[in-house]
C-alpha cells in the first residue's frame, strides 16, 4: 500500500474518533459541568498535566466546566513543618484558628493557583476563587459530636460571581465563610454537589482513588457502571458502599436533589478519565441518576 | 491484560485524538470557513453523509463553516430529460433562459434542500439560501467572446442575510441576481471566494475530484503540501498548472486578496478529507497562503 | 382656477388618502400578518407585480408580512414535459417520488425565488425558505384512505429562524421535512394557517380565486362581509360552503385556535386586494373571527 | 357597472395612491426630519389638527419627525393684558426680565403643551421639551447693537435627551438657557436650524405664510422649487429676497453647512404642506441643498 | 496640638459623616424616590437652592429622585394681574378654563423650568413634564358637589417616558389630560402618591409647612416619629389629624396601597429635610408604613 | 435652644458635609481608582476596618475602586516558622522556590482573603485575584546585577477579567506568571501603577507609612501638598527625595506616563486617608500630576 493511503488511513481513524465524539459535544453544549478535583489526580505531575488538557477541551468545545478542589495533603505536610497538630475524626480535619489559616494558605494560595496556572498554559483562561469571593459559598459550622473547630457546611451558594465570570473556567477552592469573615473548612465533595446543584449543571463528577462503585465491595470486578440513587441507597443500607464513599453518596443526593441530570464516580488514577466518562457510552465509574 | 484495562487502552487512544485536535479548536474558535462542496463528494452516499458530519463536528466545536455548492451532473440529466441542448463552451455551460430555469430548480430546489436535510440530520440546523435570498450576490453578465446565455459572474456580495443567520449554517447555491431579478449561473469556486472574501472568512477549502495541485501535473507524486500564492502563478505561466484548476485559482486569488488566511485545494473523494485539512498539521490536499 | 390651486388640490387628495390609512399603519404597526399567496395572483404578471408591491409596503409600514405559497400549474406542467403521471385525488396530487423531487424543485428553486426576487425589485429584502430551512416545518405523512405518496401534514413549526430574519421578508414554500430527512409536498393553506398560528400573527389572508364566501354557494351577491367562524361551520354543516374551500376552511380554524386574531378570505383576482384588506373598513373579502 | 366594481374602482385609485408613496417611505425610513411649526398653521384650528395628523403619519410610517416651534402672537396677547412693553428692534422682541418669565410660560405652559396634546389625540405619543430639559440647548447673548434683553443665540446643542426618548415624538420650544440658568428667548427657524444640524437629520421643514421663495419679489408666478444654497446668497445680494426670509436663511446655511440633506420652505396656510414635501417629487414650496 | 493633627480631626469628622451615611446608600441603591416638592421649600431662594442640592446628591449616590410639584401662590398672583377670579371650594383651586390656561403656563412654563433649571445648576440633569408628555398622567373631572370647573384626578399613570430618561432627573407638573386633549389641575400630593405607586417607588416624600404629624393638634411636642398607616386613620378618625394634611393622607393611603415601603411627611422649611430623612435612623419628621 | 433645634442643628452640619462631597462624587462617577495598600493600614485591626469602609463608600457612590496589596510582614515571620532564609538585597526579598511558595500562600491564600472577607463585611461584594486569574498579570524576571530568585516585574497586563467583574470590587495580590506558569513575586507599587495604566484610572493613590513626600528629607513640615512629575524628579535628583520612595516614584511615573490623571502619596496610618484625599481639595498627602 502507498504511503499516502497509509497515511489517509491513520488520518481517516482520528478522524472518526472526532466524529464519534460529535453527539456529546452536541448533548452537553452549553452545560455546565462540575468536576471534583482530587486524590492521586492532584498529586501525580503527568496526571495533572492530562487534567488540566481535559478541562481545556470541554470548554473549548462548547461546555462550562467548574472545577473544585480540595487541599490534600499539603496541609499536614505543612501542618507538621509548623507543628501544628494534625488530627481527624471520622475523616474529618479537627480544624483550630491556626490550622484554619494554614488550610486556607495551601487551598487557596498554593494548590488553587497552580490548577489556573496549568490550565492557562493548557490554553483556556482560569479564574480560581475561594467562598469568600464575590460571597460565593456561605459557610456555617458543620454539627459534629465532637468540636472539630472551624469544620463547615455549606448554607448557600451565590453563584453570581460565576456567571460573571463567562468564558473563563472557575476554580473554586473548598472554602467558606460566614457573616462576620470567619472561613470555614469544608469538604470539597460537599462543595461540588452544592455548586452543581446552584449552577443547573448536567453533570458532576467525582474523581477518586477508586475504580468507581462496587456493589460487592470486596470484589474488584463488581464495579457498578450505571445505576439509580436509590439502589445506592440499598447498597449503603447493605453495608456494600461505606468509608469515604459515604460523604461523596450525600454529595451525590444534593445535587440530584437539586435537578442536575447526573453524578460520575470515576477513577482519576487513569489519565482522562473525566473525558472518557463525558465523551463515551459507558464511561470508565459509576453514573448515578436520580 | 485484563479486559478493563484493554478497555481502558482503548479510550485513552479515543481521548488522545480528541486532545491533539485541542490547538485546532482553539485557533478556529469563532472563525468562518467556507466550504466549496462539489464534485464526488456531492455524489456517492457515503461521501454526502461523510461531509455533513465534517460540517457539523467543525459548527460544534466552535467554528462557523458557510457551505457553497454548484449543482452538478443533475442539470446535464433534468435537461436531456428535457429535451434542452446541453452544450459547454471552455467548461462554462451556455445557458439560455429555459436552461437557466431548470438549473436555479435544480441547484436550489433539489440540491441546495438535499445538503440542508442531510446537515439537520446531521444535528446543525441549516438554511439554503440562492443569490436572490436577502440580496446576497449580485450578479452581471459574464464577459465572454461567445454568447453563454446567463452565465454570471459576481458583482458584489452583501453578507447581512448571512450575519442575521447566527447560529445557522448557510448553505449557498451559485446563483446570482441582477437589479431586475434576472438570475446567472455562476461559477461555484468564483462564489466561494467572493463569499470568503466579504466574510472576513480565516480559510476557503475547495473540494475537488484531485488529490491537490502537482508541481509536474504528469507525475500523480509531485502532489504540493503547502505554497505561496506567488509560487502557484509560476506553475500557472510554466503550465504544469492548468484546465480545471484555472478557475479555482481566480478564486483562490480574490480570496487571498481580500484578506482570507488561506485557501485549501483538497481531493473530496477521500471521506472527511475537509475535517482533516483543518484538524492536522499537513492535512490532505494543498494549502495556499498570500 | 389657478393652475397651483388644481394641483393643490390634486396633492390634497393624494395626503387624504395617506391619511385614511393612519389608524390602520397604527393598529397593525410591528404585528405580523401571513399571506396565502395562490391562484390567479400568482400566474398573471400585473398581479404578481402589485402583489409585490403590496407586501413592501406592509413591510415598510411597520407591519411584518410573511408570505406561504404553493407550487400551482408549474408542477403539473413540468410533470407533463418529464412524462411523470399527473393524478389527483379528492384535490390532493398524488405524489411519488419522483413527483415530490419534481414538485421540491418548481416550488422552491422555480416559484420561491421568482417571489424573492419581485420582492427585490419592490424595494424590500426577501428570504426564500422551505420546511427544510432552519427546521421550520416538520412534517409527517397526512392520512387518507388512497396512498397518496408523500403528501404530508404539519406536524411542528419551528419559528426561529423567521425570527432571527428580522428585518427580512420570509417567503415560505410549502413543502415539509420528516427527521429522516425526507421531504412532503403540503397544502400551502394548512401551511399558512399552522404558521400564523406559530408566530402569533394578528392576521392571515388567503389570496383565493373567489370573490369571498359566499352564504348560497349559488348567489354571487350573497357574499359574506364578515362573520364568526361558528357561523362559517354552519355554513359548511348546511353545504352552503363546500369544495376546494374545505382545506382553508381547516386552516382557518387551526389559526384562529393558536390565537391569531382573524383570517380573510380574499379575492387574488383583484390587483392590491391583500392590501385593500388589511387598509379599509370592511375590505373587499370575507374577514373571520374566533 | 355594477356597485361591486364601483367600490373595487375607489379602493383601488387609494391603494394607488398609497403605493405612490412607497418611494419615499422607502427613501426616509428611520430618517429624522425637523420641522419648523408656525405662522399660520399654528393659528387655525383645522390647520393645527392637520399637522398634528402629518407629524404622525411621519411617525407611523418609519421617520423620526422633531417638531420646533415658537410663540407666535400669545406672546404679544398676554403681554398687553399684564401690561408690560411690547416692542421689536429689526423683528426681534425686545425681552426683559418680566417679558423673558412671560415668554417662556407661553411657549412651554401653552404653546408647547397644546402641540403635544393635539399630538396624542392624532395617535403618536409626544413629549415637550424645552432648552433647559436634559441640557438640550445652550445660549448665550445674541450680539446686537441695540440692547435686546434675554434674546439669546444657541452656543450648542445636547441632543442626548432626544436620543433616549426612542419613540416618542419631540416637541422643542425655541427656549435656551446659560450655565447659570439664565433662559433666553431665541429664534425658532434658528432652532430648527441648529437641532437639524445636531442631529444629522435628513430634513428641515419651515412652515411659513408664504408660498415659497420668488425669483423676483414681486412676482407670485416666480416661485422657486428647488435651487442649491449658492443660488440663494444670489438672490439675497441681488435683494430679490430680504426681509422675514432672512433669519430663515441663516438657518438653511446653518443646518445644510452640518450637513442636513435638504432645507424646505413651505406654505404652512396649506393644509397637509409639509406632508406633501414629503411625499411628492416637486412638492409644494422651495426645496434648498447644498 | 498641632496644626496638621487639628486638620486631620477636621478631616476625619467629615469622613465619619460620609460613612455614616454608607448603610442608607447601600439599602435605597437603585431605588426610585418620589418628593412632592412645594410650600416655603419652593419660595425662599436658599431653600429652593438646597433642595436642587439634595436631589443631585440622592441622584449622585446611586437613587433614582423623581420630583413632582404644584404651583404655589404664582398661580393666584398672575390670577390677580391679569383679573381672574381667584376663588377656592374647601381647599380646590375654582379652575374655568381661563384659570386652566393661565395655572398650565405658571406650572409647566415657569416653576417646572425653574426646578429644572436649578437641578441642572446644582450638576444633575433634568428633565420637565407634564401630564401631557408621553401620556403621563390621565385624568378626569374629580367628582364634587360644588362645579370647580377643570378640577382633575389622576385616572390613571403610564410610566413608560420615565423609564426611557434613563440618568435624567424628571420633574413632573400636577396637570393631567384626557382623551380629548383637555387639561386638568390635579392637587400635586395626589399626583405624588400616583406616581409613588406606578414606579414601584421605595418612598415618597411630602415637603411640608409643619414640622411632621402631631398626635395632638395642638402640642407641637406631639409629633409622630414613625407610625403605620391604621393610626394614622385612627387620628384622623379621632380628629387629630385634618385640615391640609387630608389630601396628603389620601396620598399616602394610595401610595402604601400600590407597594411603596414608605411614605414621609418631613418639614420643607428646615433645609435639607428630604436628604436627612433618607439618610438618618429617625429622620426629621413622620414616617409612615403599612 | 428646644432640643428640636438642637437635633436639627447636628443634621444639618451632617447634611451640609455630604453635599461637600458632592462636587468630588460627580467629578469621579464611573472612574477606576487603584489604590495600592500596605504599610501600618494593613495591620492595625482598626485601620483595616477602616480601609473597608472607605472603599465601600468609593464603590457605593459609584466609583470603581481596585486594590493592590502586597505580602507585608507575614511572609518573613512564615518563612522564619518554616526554617527559611530571610533575606533582602536592595529592599527586595531573594526568593527562591520555597519562599516563592510561601510568598504566594501568604499573599493570595491569607492576606488576599482577609481583605476580600474585610470588604464583605463591609458590604460590597469583592474577588479576590493573583496574576494567575484570568492571566492578569504576565510577569518575567526582574533584571539585577545579584540573583534575586524569582523576584519579577510586570511584562503585561490584561485587564479583561476585571471588567468583567463589573459590580465586584477587584482585589489583586502582587504576583504574576509566565508562560510556563512559574509565580513571582512583584513590588506592589509597581503592579499599582501597571494596573492603572492599563485600566485607565483616574487616580492611584499609594498608602504609606509617612505623611506625604518632603521638599527637605529632613523637615517633617515640608511636605509637598501637590506637584508635577517633573518636580518630584528634580527632587530625587537632588537627594530630598530616596529610599523606600524610589519604587513608588517608578509606579507613579508609569501610571501617569499611561494616561493615569493623578498619583496620591497618602499617610495610611490615619484612618481613612484614602477617602479623605479623593473628597477633599487638598487632601492628606502628595498628589503628583504629569
Amino acid at each position: 500500500m502507498s504511503p499516502h493511503r497509509d497515511r489517509l488511513r491513520g488520518l481517516e481513524q482520528r478522524v472518526g474518533v472526532l466524529l464519534e465524539a460529535l453527539p456529546y459535544i452536541r448533548e452537553f453544549a452549553g452545560d455546565t459541568i462540575v468536576i471534583k478535583y482530587g486524590g492521586a489526580a492532584m498529586v501525580a505531575p503527568e496526571l495533572k498535566a492530562s487534567f488540566a488538557r481535559d478541562v481545556a477541551l470541554l470548554k473549548l468545545v462548547g461546555m462550562n466546566p467548574v472545577v473544585v478542589h480540595g487541599g490534600g495533603p499539603d496541609i499536614s505536610r505543612y501542618s507538621e513543618r509548623l507543628g501544628l497538630e494534625v488530627r481527624f475524626v471520622e475523616g474529618l480535619r479537627v480544624t483550630d484558628a491556626a490550622t484554619m489559616e494554614l488550610a486556607k494558605m495551601v487551598l487557596v494560595g498554593k494548590v488553587n493557583k497552580e490548577i489556573v496556572a496549568q490550565l492557562n498554559v493548557a490554553g483556556v483562561r482560569a479564574v480560581g476563587l475561594a467562598g469568600e469571593d464575590g460571597g460565593l459559598i456561605r459557610a456555617t459550622h458543620a454539627e459534629h459530636a465532637a468540636d472539630l473547630g472551624f469544620v463547615g457546611r455549606v448554607e448557600s451558594v451565590d453563584p453570581h460571581v460565576l456567571e460573571r465570570l463567562g468564558d473563563f473556567v472557575p476554580v473554586v477552592a473548598s472554602v467558606g465563610v460566614d457573616d462576620e469573615g470567619q472561613s470555614y473548612n469544608i469538604n470539597a465533595d460537599t462543595v461540588a454537589g452544592s455548586l452543581a446543584g446552584a449552577l443547573g449543571a448536567r453533570k458532576v463528577i467525582f474523581l477518586t482513588d477508586v475504580e468507581g462503585i462496587r456493589r460487592d465491595a470486596g470484589d474488584p470486578r463488581s464495579i457498578v457502571s450505571e445505576c439509580r440513587l436509590v439502589e445506592l441507597e440499598d447498597m449503603v443500607s447493605s453495608g456494600a458502599v461505606s468509608g469515604g464513599m459515604l460523604p461523596k453518596l450525600a454529595a451525590v443526593r444534593d445535587a440530584l436533589a437539586h435537578g442536575v441530570g447526573a453524578a460520575h464516580v470515576v477513577d482519576g488514577r487513569v489519565a482522562h478519565s473525566a473525558l472518557m466518562e463525558v465523551f463515551t457510552e459507558d464511561g470508565v465509574g459509576t453514573k448515578i441518576t436520580a
